[in-house]
């Protein structure tokens, strides 16, 4: 499997992972570990990193944090609360998101170009949680975000790649890569995201709330690489019915 | 992930193969071991086993055969060849294909219910090809089928789990394993499959004709896998939208 | 619309009815009036044909009926129930089920082909429902049913086209009406299988339970005509994008 | 079926469309009427209003047209065509188009969001073409939209209800008129949109280039109808199998 360049970072793993919604902080930590993952994104308000025993950055050490702006109502709010986490975690990059709406947690396209606009000029590598809209994401690598991260589904719904027709025109136009992020709710979704040529996918409710969440993270790490190497080695063509074998198929048959 | 018991053998792997339409007896021999397989079914009518020199055999060595009756018209030659299968491959194991039109090589319902009672009588361990009909699985469970074969869309069509909600009635109501064949064409498809509890896939032409078969076997092997785990530690519930968070997210919240 | 010819007669409305679920017999009279239906078709075990009084079967006077053998567990019972309602009901239609599962209520293509054959030879017009298995439709076909109902998804389910992918096989190949049956739950669902080719739908459970069922049943019958004018205008291609504009949209555009 | 409040106006007919890829204005002109709409939408920059024998305009004569900014590429240049429309066209009404790709023809949220802002300002009636993007629909509206035009598939595309998902989300959610727009193929699709409480639908393509554009109009005409029907009828709800028989069906089955 290729490596991920992402900003000035490479990447092995392409699964990217949360926080949210696990029964413990050991369960977490070992599920994460069990993903293989390389980059988890941990909201910035529950986090106390000056807090020498905050449980939760200890069991993830070792493995990059993003920090996301989640809770923030505006542009403005999010390039505060990126401002605050690039000094509590020491690191610029951050996921961009803003979604006022606390039902859906549909993210705002206007407030997130404005502030992903911001936020690149302020030197940040800005990673935008958006609406699977082709428009928007060129927008938003136009004004120097550094991934795009459309969603497949309403986040949380489990639905899966509900945005496919979207995501297809996203990855055919982008120059940036493409995290398909939310509504991924099992490993087929994302082995299809990634069977679809997107970059990288992250996952965090179907995990975190599978009655298995260590084996539901290895099943999620096993299926994105699958995923990405069917990519690699391109998919057999969808055809109306089965075709004529080939010569060779004169002694060799199924 | 739990081994699969099938007649009186135990499988590590969940994934069958076939030898169809490969581009050279080297990249099927290379392919289907890369794919872990235990099973590979084998046309009887391109077999010649009393040649010692059959190369498509030589390179399969010490992977179990699954001769099928690809070919036959009707009951009556289908138990015709697969006492020859028997003979020519030392197995009493037989897939049971009857498929009279040549076009789209579905299978027929009454000769392959009249095949699969004879060769059970006959003390074949009997693996029918079927179209996903629920009552037609249940009559050759009845019949003494070792299992059931159901296809998930037209064979070689690549356009996956077009059945499933008729797979998701024979899974629930089968005291056979059930092994989805024909149609998927992609990691996912299989991954998805055994998500929704399917006990096995055969997969041939997904990786058959790929551009590159032997990385195609492995990402296949692992979305197996995959599938199986994420089946055994339960699917997250797809819901409408995102659910309130748990008390603990007070604390970890993506 | 072009007329629907269906064994010897010809019919206006390509919207087939049946009598189950209603709340009550003057409910089901005025739906089924509203409907345009030219044939309903109406479990023998319920229809007292020698009793005058039968409600039923006076509201529904001047609509041909189709008695179905609803109950029948093999070939052998429905042909048995065929005999008596083509005495009871004076014609020699018949819809021919049989689901001896009493969940699904999934037909039994073994039985249901071994009784089509009988009731042919008997000089019935047999119109056998079936599974979406373009093998046994044909078979079905050749042993002289005058149409083949497949089913759309699992009768009640209001699902919808759920077996497109076969019912398209079907449709192409027939030399009879295919008649779309069960699992058909909106208008929208009963479109497209006109859109499709399909020669007439029957649909029950979603009109009957519709909180109006007259107006449901007017509904259903408006997207059927939709349904079958549309595929008499053929359909536009489904494309992956916007097509550059005709010369002649120089002056006309959108 | 109720009648459609929109702005100041009242529609009995749920169906808009527009003039472009049309093969001739004769075969528009009746296509249009055969639809029964009242509103069309037409590019301003095609209409020539003072030109007396503008063919196109004169065999609209009676339909209240809906000019549209198609052609611009961002908020002050279809501020721009709007105001030009008012005067040539002398209608304030608007559907604002900004697609600044011209190769998916898919609109731009952030200069759609500031046009509509200014527009709404100016007195105009504004109806934007929009991504099925639920928080972009509510700021349009809370900008003064009087409905909004989210897309069901890319344009053209005739794919149908890619975005139903999302549609349902912004349906649930707006205070004003919905009205799905852009990728409709088929009646089936339309009725779709209606059968899940859209308010209306706009369809140009799937009738233009339709082998008979007027029938392929009655049809959409039709399945509107229908959609909108089973939306006030109430469908039936799915369910994964048939359920039993209410009481009534002891005598009442089918």
């Amino acid at each position: 499997m290729q490596p991920l360049q992402l900003a000035d970072r490479v990447f092995t793993s392409r699964l990217f992972t949360g926080t949210g919604k696990f029964g413990s902080v050991s369960v977490m930590t070992e599920a994460l570990r069990a993903s293989g993952t390389e980059l988890v994104t941990v909201a910035l308000k529950r986090v106390h990193a000056d807090d020498p025993g905050d449980e939760m950055l200890a069991g993830l050490s070792g493995i990059p944090l993003l920090p996301n702006t989640s809770g923030v109502r505006n542009a403005r709010e999010a390039v505060f609360a990126a401002q605050m986490a690039r000094e509590a975690l020491e690191t610029h990059w951050i996921k961009l998101e803003i979604h006022p709406d606390p039902r859906y947690l549909l993210p705002d396209p206007i407030e997130t170009l404005a502030a992903a606009e911001e936020l690149a000029r302020l030197g940040f590598v800005v990673l935008p949680y958006v609406h699977a809209d082709p428009v928007l994401c060129k927008r938003l690598e136009e004004a120097g975000a550094a991934a795009v991260m459309p969603l497949a589904a309403p986040i949380g719904s489990n639905k899966g790649l509900k945005t496919f027709d979207f995501l297809e025109i996203i990855i055919a136009q982008s120059r940036v890569p493409v995290v398909v992020d939310a509504g991924l709710g099992a490993p087929s979704h994302a082995a299809a995201a990634m069977e679809m040529g997107a970059d990288a996918v992250l996952v965090n409710t179907a995990i975190a709330v599978s009655e298995d969440p260590v084996r539901m993270a290895q099943a999620f790490r096993m299926a994105v690489e699958a995923g990405r190497m069917a990519w690699e080695a391109r998919l057999a063509p969808v055809v109306s019915h089965a075709v004529a074998s080939s010569p060779l198929t004169a002694f060799l048959e199924d």
